[in-house]
């Protein structure tokens, strides 16, 4: 067994190193990792160096949508088996802050969460997870759908925040790969018209061919005469979002998953007002991964209708500038044992 | 123009006579009647002549769950033309009382209510409604479709009470026609699994043709097993109840829809109670109809799946009888103008 | 009997003519006015002579935070008996659209609102209103708590919104009326630290006699060190609210009472992400009377601790004055029959 | 130091022995401790032996409403210092089941609580605990308003399940300690009207002392004309709880707190169905006591007023046996190093 490693050292330059084979703690399980998505963070980190407050100073292994194969067991862990196909939510929290004991994990300050400095990632042939943040996949489900758990996750917590239900009217406003499945779960929720918008004819293609009951260009036309119960602002762009709030129904939600540029953003504050519009976002995740492992399981969503690439772990950098060179390569997937 | 009416008299009396066409009032829309559904209150005001405190003691006119034409204008209503194929909301609601003012128009203390006495229902070729309580109909809709959001709606309401969401695990007991419909609208409201029981094999299957994941002939074994995040209980029968809240997870909830013999149930309160379940009980709906129709016409709930019986206006009697005489005979229609 | 009414013509032109004595209609009750609060509404309109879309373009009585006793009863009113002292909810809904039908009046699109262009208010002898929105006041109420349940209403409406519950921290940002109430309620409602902030003393002064546990000058010292439920912003000073939201802990609420200047503003949304804190707005109130006048009843709230000078009638131009010039006349009355 | 211990050998039989000083683990603290109150449940197990499931089959020490100083902190604990008084939570959950990540720890299945067989309790003088469970009390605060926090928090927790706001109407049944300082803590989430019944003369005057607004023996009138907007019901009493329940408006809440002899009970279900009466029931609490020492410590409850008498730990069988003997005395203290 030999561990390759995709390791950024700065940005645009990533290395193939050799590392040593992570050593399980008692209460963890090793994975040789099959399937890595390419997420927008792990992108911004290539360009960037730098997400807000998080830099990576030390060099750092990008990737968190990820899924593999159990090879090794703790010795106190008892949840899973050598040989199971697992897929692992990438933050583990400390279980004991303020937030953590409120149920609300995904905003303890002490998470240890992949691919966020220093905290390395999944771009690897091998990682060791705490049992309880990893999660058998059933068999019907591809590798590409295990890993997509992740951002699928994201797409199940705006939707849950959105309170979508039965009969409702959804605007997502970005068709990058939250957007297109935030849509997906906002139509398994019970949404009976989602208007999708974003510049890129392919995604928006895309999205109608995954289910979108309208897909509107809005490099071409303006979003106009729609009034909807709920806005899934995916693209982190502040005249989307300014357009989209004025797209909510009175006591409507609005929720935030895109990041934008800086930390302040221009918002029609007085619409939230005078409509009582309630606005919130979201920061990735809880409680997610057994609803999402289900949706996918039983159909409900389909991860694999936005794969669109796939890379060796020796072309990680390539996976990475997949998506800029073409909007279209929605998501690029990096196979680490090809 | 005749208005032919199905009228009861009594327990096992119901006579066709000629009633006058109502007249519509200012607000109001004349309405053809052209689909209704036979409800179980229906039967159980046939058959025993009262629900509850509710008693008929003047000659009723039963039917609840109609559509039809608008076939006259009030002078100050303005949303309907005549020829509008409608769905007709049942209960018109004194929009002044506590209870309408905090959006419950459902628990209204003046509602009036078809079928429900002293007022007349739709088993009869005219009624008269408050243009609001009318709704149009697309035309993709069939006419049992249209007469069908009623039982929707209560299905709709059952899964809102039950913050039905994407992952779920939803238990529904009794297949009647609103455990059928309840069962639809929770997996497009995104339940992963829902879970059907009841002692007809016929309804049963039907349940497994419409979508339950797993249905139980508890005549025959046992509900065990399962462990559910929402219970909706559509029998009206104890025992139901009581293995329902024992399927109920933590902090989970049961919402109940059928209704028992007397005013009081014994329930396994302990449970409810070490486990945190919230319990709670739909009458009637508020708010359903648009998104009933979209569910409809979305194909994300199927009606016409459910019907099982076409009869005219003057076998109206033999409707209100079918569903006793054969449990598969899930959902006569009464059709007045055959 | 005459009716006086202070009418608005222009902007700073206030004068005092005779108009006719109302005829209330067949469910309105007619109500001679006792007192009436100046709200800053009122002074916007006489400074400005509009509020964002809503522009006085014919003369117009302002005032809006009223109370009275009944003189006259509509042939169909029930509810209210001549002699009674009854306090007016200002705001009359269609009680027929979407919004009315969900409980949220006070988003009704056709609500006829007092002193709301092209509504008359209640600086005047006489004014007539229908029977379900004048509330009988208790003995032990003053005049003045009557007129003022109406901005108690907003505090209300911000505290159900914030979801202050026992032991909460809530930071109350502008210390004019609403502020002052909106704090008197969380603290009603079991908030056990309420931190205000202004720029005025006299105004925190008052908030620190009112209960406040901690007042900030924040023209001398920042706002820091303050980790808070819930926001409830009302000053409408874009500083204030993003300093506010940098306050509220992960998962909290921020309730915005205070108009800005503009349609948009500037908030620190990555916060809002990162956070995952609710924002929202609130635009009146809805339901809110019934508590309001038990909270006073019941000294929960002391509304006359905020009375800060009374007014005739012909000194209405006066009392609109009487906030600017001085900040610490908080709540000027208008005493129509003084 | 020495270690007594009141230990319960079986169904009236408390004996005083020594036992060994635990051994605080790393992120533990050891507490000698100080107060104790005696809870219905120790009665409970002294009386029967078993509360439902749990039956004391090997000693055990009674007691989980306590506090104390801290004596030892663990190797890496790092929350209290010695000589800092502590109350302690008496429930420490395993945080990494379902419940604990769903932030309903008072769920956990693996939770180990003081005083719950075979887990000892407080009726000791030292005492080992998580320091994530131990709590600073201010210096105003009484030992026995130490101790007092928990059935506070069972007070806060109930009152959090009813949504109690500002000026609602509220029905606690039964006014043992549970009963009383529920509500309190209604009072102080702003209720404006508090009923509380009982059968003891003794209980309600106290009662009424600490707040309540109505005080009825129902052992001498019927609990008739009070509509509620949430019951909270203490009294364990299959008849309290449906007359309760008979009080609670259109879709208001009751919580059960008081547990019943067996594990079903019957319940008015037609009045929960026809009035959408939500229904649940507490099972201890979760991330209330931070909100109950401040309540406590702003004076907004006041917990010394319960206390009726004084135990040594030598005493503890008689303190046992207080409360059947004189339910004047509803809530006698444990004060191990009297």
């Amino acid at each position: 067994m030999h561990n390759r490693a995709a390791v950024m050292y700065d940005t645009h330059d990533i290395r193939l190193e050799e590392r040593p084979i992570p050593e399980p703690g008692p209460k963890e399980v090793l994975v040789e990792i099959r399937a890595v998505g390419v997420c927008g963070s792990d992108v911004h980190y290539y360009e960037e160096g730098r997400i807000g407050s998080f830099v990576v100073e030390e060099p750092l292994i990008l990737g968190h949508e990820s899924m593999g194969t159990v090879v090794t067991v703790g010795d106190e862990a008892t949840k899973h088996e050598v040989g199971e196909r697992v897929t692992l939510e990438p933050g583990v929290p400390d279980m004991t802050c303020r937030e953590c004991r409120a149920g609300r994990y995904n905003l303890c300050p002490n998470v240890r969460f992949f691919a966020t400095p220093p905290i390395d990632g999944a771009f690897t042939n091998y990682v060791a997870i705490h049992e309880d943040f990893a999660y058998a996949l059933p068999d019907n489900l591809s590798d590409n759908a295990g890993a997509l758990m992740e951002p699928l996750s994201v797409g199940i917590w705006a939707c849950r925040k959105a309170g979508v239900k039965a009969g409702d009217h959804v605007l997502v406003t970005g068709a990058g790969p939250i957007g297109l499945l935030a849509m997906q779960v906002a139509l398994a929720q019970g949404a009976t018209e989602v208007t999708i918008t974003d510049v890129s004819p392919q995604r928006l293609e895309l999205a109608e061919k995954t289910g979108a009951t309208r897909a509107i260009n809005v490099s071409e036309e303006p979003l106009t005469g729609v009034e909807v119960d709920a806005l899934i602002e995916c693209s982190g762009n502040e005249r989307a979002l300014g357009d989209g709030i004025r797209s909510i129904r009175p006591a409507g939600i609005g929720v935030v998953v895109g990041m934008g540029p800086g930390e302040e953003s221009r918002i029609p504050l007085s619409l939230i007002q005078n409509k009582e519009i309630w606005l919130t976002g979201t920061f990735r995740y809880a409680n997610t991964y057994p609803a999402a492992i289900e949706l996918a399981a039983t159909g409900k969503v389909n991860l694999d209708a936005i794969v669109t690439g796939y890379y060796g772990l020796e072309d990680a950098e390539e996976a990475l500038q997949a998506s800029r060179k073409d909007p279209a390569n929605v998501k690029p997937m990096v196979v680490p044992n090809r």
